[in-house]
């Protein structure tokens, strides 16, 4: 695998303003990309869940905005003020719950405001100040990604005797599909099979959305990555019969004790990995991570038709009821290791260490 | 919940001589029985899977010879032989895999032997004897089930400190559908229900081949029993959160050191319900175990499509490799305890425990 033909989400050419997003909805059937020419079809995309993932939904809305931007001319700065506000405002109504967009939204409110002051005569330089703000993003993230996946590399084959090729498995989708690019726990494994240290991946389904069997299978088979698609309830059989090295999973939350929620399934998994002596890690940036750990993780609860639906398909009687939780928390007690883009930790260390990096 | 409520794979008239099946490939949108009218209206149905599950395949196969014979006269008993005979080698290449119809057919070749001495005056009291040997067939079989069900409730609601309802978790399908009736482990759940004993019950979707969600789920809807579906992977959580007191499950094999063949997933439950301290039984009849464990068990792979389709419809990308075990062994000490029609014994004692019974 070269970099070059892993799978991308987002398809952004700097030197044309061109943005282009692979329409998630159509997978595995069609893969098919889709021009976004604007806020306005960056807006629908995001909403129609074209684009998912929360780093991924961040990126394509302020990359639609570059893509508009590149067509406008403005010769006021209280004219191009406006117009950069308004657009931050509607793309944060496209996926209200979505918090990585209003992250970018206020740095870009936050340059702008700095921007201002310089007057009428630099409306020019500001608005190419904005697009390359939003270019940094972008690569940013895609950066971020790569670390994570060489620091999490070293780390599982640091527990690996021979120098031989291992199996791992993972949970969910962590890769170029909900990131920039590249992604978190399947960076890692991209970042072993650039080392040529991957026999096989196992990944599971994920019941009841599949993001495994939909998108982690199809990122898989894309790059050329060996991989087997098992069912969830298969893992325990696969972690006794097949010499798996490590587990490694993304994240949706790391609280600063350790405890980890993230997706539906990842708790039993990592039960299990402790019953077979695997190593279990998180793959997750520190932006993920909140050192304050005072507040409970509120489990979301989804529609029950994810359950007994398959694609309007029935799969279950009616009358049914469904318990239907997004994601588990697992303790800091199953997590061999915290993965990010500044180093691997162990839970109990993992908020001191972080304090002095991210402080330093 | 009555007894007579309880749904029904097999509805079987001894007034009228009727056999009706319920057409288990409907489910769970239709809710069609289906006449089955002699030997090769039963033959299609179980070639065809409307009905499925080893016990279920038996008695259909057998009942489908008794609903033929008494519409059937014979004067000499070598025409006699000579039908039954052929019937039963007929009824065995159904389903060749399934071992409870070749052991239904055993039993009644060997009635045959000792009826033939009899001589052609006797070919019509044969006749009803064969009969009569079928329907007790049928009536055994719900009855090991029936003392299942009560030896299990008394096991799990011992270890309950106070007698409030609780909440118990089972996987794949166990019940009326699988059995002649009323069925293995959820027989043990309609014995704790019929003892005002349920609060829910959590049923697994049971993937790849779902039987939970549409089999399962669909007996306790039609029995009125409060019952909740997850996806496999919840179940770790659902123990977490939801207060479970115990996770039963059937058996394909029970070897005399307890440990246990059965449905995909069971040793992933066996793992999890011990992480939570929460007591995990087999609900089997003794025919399934096997007291000679000097053999090891061979674990099945099915079709990837079971995995990689749903009805026809692709979810998951073509070209992804795909493992898939129809089930897994739990080892014995990870089971509590192993339920029979004869008591309740743990893995350690039930060899010894079970010789002096059977043998007695």
């Amino acid at each position: 695998m070269t970099e070059q033909q892993s799978l991308e989400a987002i398809r952004y050419d700097h030197d044309h303003g061109q943005l282009k997003i692979l329409n998630q909805l159509l997978l595995p059937s069609e893969y098919v990309y889709e021009n976004v020419e604007g806020i306005e079809d960056g807006w629908q995309a995001i909403r129609q869940m074209k684009v998912r993932g929360a780093p991924a939904i961040a990126i394509v809305g302020m990359l639609s905005l570059a893509v508009e931007l590149r067509s406008k001319s403005f010769t006021e700065m209280n004219e191009f003020d406006k117009f950069i506000r308004d657009s931050l405002e509607h793309l944060k109504t496209a996926r209200p719950t979505a918090v990585n967009i209003f992250l970018a939204c206020d740095l870009i409110t936050k340059l702008i405001d700095n921007l201002i002051i310089l007057g009428d005569e630099a409306v020019g330089v500001a608005k190419i100040e904005v697009i390359r703000h939003i270019e940094e993003m972008l690569h940013k993230d895609v950066e971020s990604n790569k670390r994570i996946g060489s620091y999490g590399a070293e780390a599982i084959l640091a527990k690996v005797p021979s120098k031989e090729k291992i199996n791992v498995l993972t949970h969910c989708n962590t890769g170029s599909l909900a990131t920039a690019g590249y992604g978190t726990a399947l960076g890692v494994i991209r970042s072993l099979y650039g080392r040529d240290s991957i026999d096989r991946v196992f990944c599971t389904e994920t019941r009841p959305y599949n993001q495994g069997s939909r998108l982690t299978a199809f990122e898989l088979v894309h790059d050329g990555i060996p991989a087997t698609l098992i069912t969830d309830s298969m893992a325990s059989l696969v972690m006794k019969k097949k010499d798996i090295s490590a587990v490694v999973v993304g994240a949706d939350r790391v609280l600063g004790n350790g405890d980890t929620a993230n997706k539906i399934g990842t708790y039993q998994l990592a039960i299990t990995a402790k019953y077979h002596k695997i190593p279990f890690y998180i793959a997750a940036p520190t932006t993920t991570i909140v050192l304050d750990d005072s507040k409970d993780i509120v489990i979301e609860e989804r529609s029950h038709k994810e359950v007994t639906e398959i694609q309007g398909i029935p799969i279950a009687p009616s009358g049914i009821n469904v318990y239907n939780p997004a994601f588990d928390v697992t303790p800091a007690e199953l997590i061999t290791g915290i993965i990010t883009e500044v180093g691997v930790f162990s839970p109990s260390e993992m908020k001191s260490k972080l304090q002095t990096i991210l402080n330093s």
